[in-house]
């Protein structure tokens, strides 16, 4: 399992390099919530969201490996994780493949190319093969999974300490959970930093975390289709089994859950009050402490960290967002 | 004339209620320009914008006169100066009235009314008069005037005394105008602060302000329409009268001017690679700095400042801007 030592020493790497983001505040919002809400900025870290400190932390640990002085990585993503991983292959000047599937925003797409990145297109239900494909062929490069990956776990985990070393008495924390690399590296850092802080997964709509977190067990249909959700960047249905067991352990056992309106509600509310460009998924935290405020309040949660994890978006999308008043 | 002493005066008196903007970097867009740019983030200011520091110095410049005991405030706006006059006098509990032309934005009304303004609505052409009205009809109301007013002139130059407390060796500021009242503020506090800076006004094509500045003379006519751009913080044509006389001294000879397509541009960078939401008056300062970049360079311009005077957009509207790649 992903240990604190692990994100410790994901820190001592990528510090030097990442944005140590700023915390905001909004006195608007606290009045609406009747709470403390501190938002940490991760769309303001390199390539826009906080995917870069993973694949920041797994590029080093690869080429400080010494056996693999000469590698390359790969990756399949359609976002984040690709202009992440991109970017931290070219500062440290090896090759990068990401493999994207043929329906990922052609915004995303010029991003991972403006870092350099070679990028192989397929089919959507093909990523995970001609991954393994380029791999089984030969060629010395290294799979590095987006969130199913200790070294990535790691890296998102340094969030949680700038977090609460700039906020320390924080008592509940609200994740956005995909594959849940965010979430775990936070849970167990935040745990171990402030063992009575309280990790809530908010998962949008048609998820179903909570039916896999009441039995322990990941019971999703591996060939099921992923969330249909506005928040793309957790659109993927399964949390990754590397990733499960540290979530089922650290995190409260109440899933909270937001559906697309609720989402569009608090991303208008940051775009509005707050003057910050994040993506849906960025919302979805925020969505989450509006729907569950008086289920937290009356726990006497009192100051609430947020993420706001990424501010990827293709511009000419927000308006569709926005339309409904 | 506008003195250093009125704006430090202001700086006193609005200092402990406004927000001390941070200011952001973008090593992109510092590559971009081969210099450094500082930002000046008055889109974060309360209310949105830079007006609430103008607005806010005047109020408390009235219910500190013991003459006036029970004043109240009167303005014409459609836009961020009706919201921030409307915030100085709900937080000093004295009513406002805002005469709005019935073409103005219905967020930026509601805005006003949030804050718990009295709105008239009149004919665009009529605002001025139906101002007059109010006041000869014998309330007892202070008129207020968005731009052309000292007390609202002090307060905007409250951003220089800041901005060069933290970035104390900017060589030059890029400041947009459109009535004058921002300009004038920064341009006296900024040249007495550092009187080798220079400061450089910006403006939509169609002002014409080079024309008025060579010859030292107001030359709007003062019945010609607004200028059509879709910087509508800076429709006004005619900068004040009594901003342009600091303007003149303060100012570099030599106008910038942008057009539309600059602007939006600016402001889709800003969006994509900072992530802030500023409304496209917003850009027109870095749109400037683009265009000009190699006449600044030449003059050994290194360290820029450039403000980012406000942030409040239909997000509805946001599309248009963005629509062409």
């Amino acid at each position: 399992m992903l240990s604190f030592e692990d994100i410790c020493a994901a820190s001592n790497r990528i510090s030097s390099i990442i944005h140590k983001t700023p915390v905001m505040t909004s006195s608007y919002i606290d009045s609406l919530c009747g709470m403390e809400v501190y938002f940490k900025c991760e769309h303001l870290q390199k390539t826009g969201s906080f995917k870069a400190r993973g694949a920041l932390n797994a590029v080093k640990i690869i080429i400080n490996d010494s056996e693999k002085k000469s590698s390359s990585v790969i990756t399949h993503s359609s976002g984040n994780f690709g202009q992440a991983l991109a970017w931290a292959a070219k500062i440290h000047n090896i090759p990068c493949v990401v493999v994207v599937p043929n329906n990922a925003p052609i915004s995303k797409l010029n991003a991972m190319k403006g870092y350099g990145a070679n990028i192989v297109l397929c089919e959507p239900k093909d990523r995970e093969m001609v991954c393994k494909n380029f791999r089984d062929n030969g060629e010395d490069i290294e799979m590095v999974d987006s969130h199913d990956d200790y070294r990535v776990m790691a890296g998102q985990g340094t969030i949680a300490i700038e977090f609460l070393e700039e906020i320390p008495h924080l008592d509940a924390l609200l994740v956005a959970v995909g594959g849940g690399g965010l979430c775990s590296g936070i849970a167990v850092a935040a745990k171990k930093i402030k063992p009575d802080i309280k990790v809530y997964c908010v998962e949008p709509e048609g998820k179903n975390l909570q039916r896999s977190i009441d039995s322990n067990k990941r019971l999703w249909d591996p060939n099921a289709d992923p969330v249909k959700t506005i928040a793309d960047g957790i659109r993927v249905l399964r949390i990754g089994e590397k990733c499960f067991p540290s979530i089922y352990e650290k995190c409260e056992k109440k899933v909270l859950t937001v559906n697309d309106d609720e989402i569009a509600e608090a991303l208008k509310l940051v775009y509005n009050r707050m003057k910050q460009v994040i993506e849906p998924t960025g919302a979805v935290s925020l969505a989450a402490l509006f729907k569950y405020k008086n289920e937290l309040a009356a726990q006497n949660l009192k100051k609430i960290g947020v993420i706001f994890c990424g501010g990827n978006i293709d511009l000419e999308r927000l308006s569709s967002f926005f339309s409904k008043e």
